[in-house]
C-alpha cells in the first residue's frame, strides 16, 4: 500500500450520493416494464440469447429489507482500461451487499477477467474497501484485457465461482466486456449454474451510452483532467503568443472526449472524427481547414492557437480508413511472414499488397506514419491507433500547406508548433464528485439487481443531471443494447457503440460556435478538478450531458 | 476577454495573505543592513555597477503612511517564460501602490521588454486588475523574451518612461531578466534619470534562489501540476501493470522540478542532472542504472514503473556536454553555411568539424538526436534542450540494454514504454495558494521598495514556511547575487544560477530513499491543486522548501 497524500486522506471522507430509490438500502421494490427487443437484428440476437433475451427494463423504488435473505458470495471484476471511479463501484457494491445481509461477502478477482479464469481473487473487507474509497485507478484488484468469450473460459468461470460459493458476478467494463458479461449470463443460465451476472458501464471514451445508459463512468473525470491541461495550454498560448499546440486526445474510435474538451475550453479547432467520416473528408481537406484557420489568425496578428485531435481520427478518414481495413486483413493473413520484418520492412511489404487506390494513399503518407500503421497491433489484432502520432502528422502537414499559402501571398504569419498527447494522464485520476457519486450508485445498484435475483442486466442510474434524490435506478437487459456487427471477419452480437451523433445537441452546439472560436481567442480555463468548495465548481456535469438533457 | 470558468469565478474572491510587515500598507519602516558584496568577483561587479553596488539588505516592518507622498506612475513588465502567479504580482503591486497614494498609477508594458522599447503599454485599472486576480498565465499584458541589455534599448526605455511620467519600473523575470533589471537600474542612476528599477524572482525552474530569495514564484504550482499528472501515471502503471512511463520534465538546466516531483510522487527512478555531472556519468551508465531497476522489478514480476528525466539532462552528461559546447561554438561560427542545410545535413556538417572525441560520441547517438542537436537554436543561440526527446532516447536505449540482459539471463520481464513531456501544461496553471500568496506579497513588497525610494533591488519575501504574519519582507541588492560568468564567449555579470545542491537536504533525502522507491511500489498520488478545503491540502509548501527549512 502506497503512502497517502494529503488530498487522498481528506477525500477519503467524502460520502457519495445515492439515488432516492436506494435510500433504504439495496433491497428495492422492482417495477418491470414490457418485454424488450434488441436495437437491431432482433431475430439473430434472440436466437443467440434464448435464456436472457427480452427481459424487461427494471425500475427501482425504495423497498424494505424485511425478507430473510441468506448470505451470498459475490465476485467483482475490473475489465479493460482504467477509468476514474472504478474503486467507488466496488465500494458501492460492497455497501449495497452489506445492506442486504451483513453476512454477504465480496471477492475481487485479480488483474481482470484473467483472475476469474485462473481463480485468483482476494476477499474485500471493510478495511480494504475503505482504503480505496474515492480514489482513482484500478490498483485495488488490478484490471486486464483478457476477453471472456470461449466456452472453456466459461466452464472455468463456473467452476471457480462454485468453489468459492460465488452466486453473482459483477463485471465492470466497456462495451465489449458488457457484451461478454451477457454471453456469460446466458451460458450460466443455460447451464443452470445459478450464477447471476451484472455489468457496469465503464469507459472514459464515453462511447457506451444510449437511451438507458446516460454516461459511462470515468468520462467526466478524464475530460476534466484533459480540459484542465488544454485550458493551461490555451492560457500559455495566449500569453506567449507564439505557438500552435496540437493536442491529441485519447478516446479510441469515438470523438466524445475531443468534443467535450472543446466544449469546456473553446479551442480554435477541434476535429470530430464522425463528421470527417460523414462528410468523407480527405486528409488533405482536414489539413486545409486547419491551415485556413491558422492563416486567418496569423493574418490578424494572432500567431498562436489550439487544435484538438481525436485519437481515432485516421480510422475515420475514408481514404485512410480503407488503407487500415486492408492492412488489418493483410497483416493478419500474413502474420508469420510479417513477424520477421522491421517496421519499414512491414510497410514496404504492405505497400506491395494493397489495392491500387489504397497503395497510392499509403505511399503518400509520411514514412513515420506508414511504419506506425504496420508495426504494432493491439491484442484484438487491430492497428494501434493510439501509437499513430496524428498530432505531429497534422502539425507537419499544416506547416507545409502554410508554406504554399505564403508563396501565394495568402498567409503572412509565423507558424511554430508544440504537440501533446493526453491519455494515460486522465484514466486514473481520483474521480470527480460526479464520477464518485455515479460510480458508487452504479455499484450499490448492482447489489440491488443481485438482490432482485436478476442476470444479464446492466446497472443503470440515470437522470443524473438532477439532484441525486431524483436519479432513476434500475436495470437494463444487456441484449436490448445489442446488434450484430462484423468483427475480424465474423458476425458477432455486440453492444452498439455510441459515436458522436452529428444531429445531437452537443455537436450541433459546437458546430454553431466553432467559427467564432476559430478566429477569436475565446478560451475558457476550467482549472483542476475541485473536491471541496462551492457546488457550482465541484458538482459540474459534462457539457455533453448538459446539452443532451437540455 | 475570455469567458470565465466556474472555478475562475469562485477563485477570483480569494484574498492572498500578506507578510506582517505590510499589514499597514506599503509604507514601511526600513531597517538597513551593512554594505553588501557580490557572491564572487566582487571587484569586477563593483566596477560594473559603481552606482548600485554595495547597497544594504533592507528589512521592512510595519510603517505608517503619514508622510505626504506625491502620486507617481509605475511601469510593470513580464519577462520570459510564463510562471503561475505573475498576475498576482501585478495585483499586489497595484494594491501596494494604491496604499501609498490612491493617485498612483500603474502601466503594463505589453509583450514583455519589447513593450518598453516600443512604448506599447496600457494603464492597469482596478477593473482590469480585478479580472486577473489569482489567475494563471501572463495574458493580462503578455510576455516576451527580448533582452534589455543595449544602451540603445536603455535610452529608449528612459525616453518612454519619461514621456509617460513613469518614475519606477518593476521587472518580473528570471535570473537573466533580473540581471538586466540591475544593469538598467545602474544606467538610470548613472544618467540621473530618477527612474527606479525593482526585480521580482520568477521562474518555474526554481533556479533563482539563494540565502535571500527562498523560492522563485511559479515553481510550487508548476511542480504540483506535473506531480498531479505523474501521480496519475503512477496509479495507471500500478493498475495496468504493463508500462514503464518515461516522463521528461521542464526546467532547463536545473533539476529542481524533477527532484521536487520525485519527492512528491516517489517514482522508481528520477535522474538529477547535477549528480550526473558531479559523478561524470556517461549516457551508457545512466541507461545501465535504469535498466538494472527495470530488471530488478521485472524479475520480481513488476513490469511497470515511472522514470523522471530532467529537461536539461543531456547538457550535464560530460561526454554529451562537450559535444554540445563544441556544437554551440561551431554552429555559431558557421551560421551562414549551416542555414542552408536540412537537419541531417547540419548533423553531417557538424560531425565533420567536431574534435575526435566529441565526433565519436556524436556519431554514437541515435540519428534523431543528432538532428535535434543541430537543427534548432534558441534566441540565445543555444541548443534547444527542450526539443531533444531525451525521454524517448532513454526508453529506447534502456530497451536495448534489457535485450542484452535477457540474452545473458539477467532479466526475464517484459518491457513496454510510454513517454511524456510535461512542461507547457504547468506554466500557466492558476497559482496554488502558496504562489497566489507569495506573488501578491512580492508585488506588494515591490511597491514598498518603490515607496522607500530604492533601486536595483529584488523584492524579497522569505520565511514562507511559517504563517504569513511571520514572513520577512524587504529588499536584496541584485548586485549581491551576482558573479561573472562566460556567456557566448564574453564575460558577463550574471545572477548565479541555483542548481540542485547535492549536499542540500532535498537531494540528500531523495538519495536516502530512492533505492527503496526503485524496487518497491511506493507511489504517492498528490492529485490536483485544491483551492478550497482543508488547509493541510490547500496550503502545502514544496517538499524542497520543507526539507531546506527543516
Amino acid at each position: 500500500m502506497s503512502p497517502i497524500s494529503a488530498l487522498q486522506r481528506a477525500r477519503a471522507a467524502y460520502a457519495p450520493k445515492l439515488p432516492g430509490a436506494l435510500k433504504n438500502g439495496a433491497a428495492v421494490a422492482v417495477a418491470e416494464g414490457a418485454a424488450t427487443k434488441s436495437v437491431a437484428d432482433c431475430d439473430k440476437i434472440a436466437a443467440l440469447f434464448p435464456k436472457t433475451y427480452g427481459s424487461p427494463v427494471l425500475t427501482f423504488s425504495p423497498g424494505e429489507n424485511t425478507a430473510e435473505r441468506s448470505a451470498i458470495n459475490v465476485g467483482v471484476i475490473l475489465s479493460g482500461g482504467q477509468a476514474p471511479g472504478g474503486h467507488n463501484v466496488i465500494a458501492g457494491l460492497f455497501d449495497g451487499l452489506k445492506s442486504l445481509n451483513p453476512g454477504n461477502r465480496l471477492f475481487g478477482f485479480l488483474k481482470g477477467p484473467d483472475g476469474l479464469v485462473r481463480d485468483e481473487a482476494v476477499e474485500l473487507t471493510a478495511d480494504s474497501v475503505d482504503a480505496y474509497r474515492n480514489t482513482g485507478g484500478f490498483d485495488m484488484i488490478g484490471s486486464g484485457r483478457t476477453k471472456l468469450e470461449t466456452p472453456e473460459q466459461f466452464a472455468l468461470a463456473e467452476k471457480h465461482c462454485k468453489s468459492r460459493g460465488i452466486s453473482a458476478l459483477v463485471i465492470i467494463g466497456g462495451d465489449d466486456s458488457n457484451t461478454n458479461a451477457c454471453v456469460l449470463a446466458e451460458y450460466f443460465k443455460a447451464h443452470d449454474s445459478g450464477i447471476q451476472v451484472i455489468g457496469c458501464p465503464k469507459t472514459i471514451d464515453g462511447d457506451l451510452k444510449n437511451e438507458w445508459i446516460e454516461a459511462s463512468f470515468g468520462f467526466d473525470t478524464a475530460c476534466r483532467v484533459y480540459s484542465e491541461l488544454i485550458g493551461n495550454l490555451c492560457r500559455d498560448a495566449n500569453s506567449a503568443k507564439k505557438y500552435w499546440h496540437f493536442v491529441k486526445l485519447m478516446g479510441r474510435s469515438a470523438s466524445h472526449i475531443a468534443l467535450e474538451c472543446a466544449l469546456q475550453t473553446h479551442p480554435n479547432a477541434a476535429i470530430v472524427s464522425e463528421e470527417v467520416a460523414a462528410e468523407k473528408q480527405t486528409l488533405g481537406e482536414i489539413v486545409g481547414k486547419i491551415a485556413s484557420i491558422v492563416a486567418a489568425r496569423g493574418n490578424a496578428g494572432l500567431n498562436f492557437g489550439i487544435v484538438l485531435v481525436p485519437e481515432g481520427l485516421v480510422e475515420f478518414i475514408p481514404d485512410i480508413k480503407n488503407v487500415i481495413a486492408e492492412l488489418n486483413d493483410l497483416l493478419a493473413a500474413n502474420a508469420a511472414e510479417i513477424e520477421k520484418l522491421d517496421a519499414l520492412g512491414k510497410a514496404d511489404f504492405a505497400a506491395g499488397k494493397l489495392s491500387a487506390a489504397s497503395g497510392a494513399t499509403f505511399k503518400a503518407l509520411p514514412e513515420g506514419i506508414r511504419k506506425q500503421l504496420c508495426n504494432d497491433r493491439d491484442p484484438h489484432g487491430n492497428v494501434q491507433v493510439s501509437l499513430i502520432e496524428t498530432e505531429k502528422m497534422l502539425a507537419e502537414m499544416v506547416g507545409n500547406r502554410l508554406k504554399e499559402m505564403k508563396a501565394e501571398n495568402a498567409y503572412k504569419g509565423k507558424f511554430a508548433t508544440q504537440t501533446h498527447f493526453f491519455g494515460y494522464e486522465g484514466r486514473c485520476a481520483a474521480p470527480s464528485n460526479y464520477d464518485a457519486d455515479y460510480c458508487y450508485a452504479l455499484g450499490y445498484n448492482a447489489a440491488a439487481l443481485i438482490g432482485a435475483g436478476r442476470t444479464g442486466y446492466m446497472s443503470s442510474v440515470r437522470n443524473t443531471t438532477k439532484d441525486a434524490a431524483e436519479w432513476i435506478a434500475g436495470g437494463i437487459p444487456i441484449t436490448m443494447m445489442m446488434n450484430v456487427e462484423r468483427r475480424h471477419g465474423v458476425d458477432k452480437p455486440v453492444i452498439r457503440k455510441a459515436l458522436v451523433e452529428l444531429s445531437g445537441a452537443p455537436f450541433r452546439y459546437f458546430a454553431s460556435v466553432r467559427d467564432k472560436w476559430a478566429i477569436e481567442t475565446d478560451y475558457v480555463y476550467p482549472g483542476p478538478i475541485q473536491y471541496f468548495g462551492p457546488s457550482e465548481v465541484c458538482d459540474q456535469i459534462t457539457k455533453t450531458l448538459e446539452l443532451e438533457k437540455k
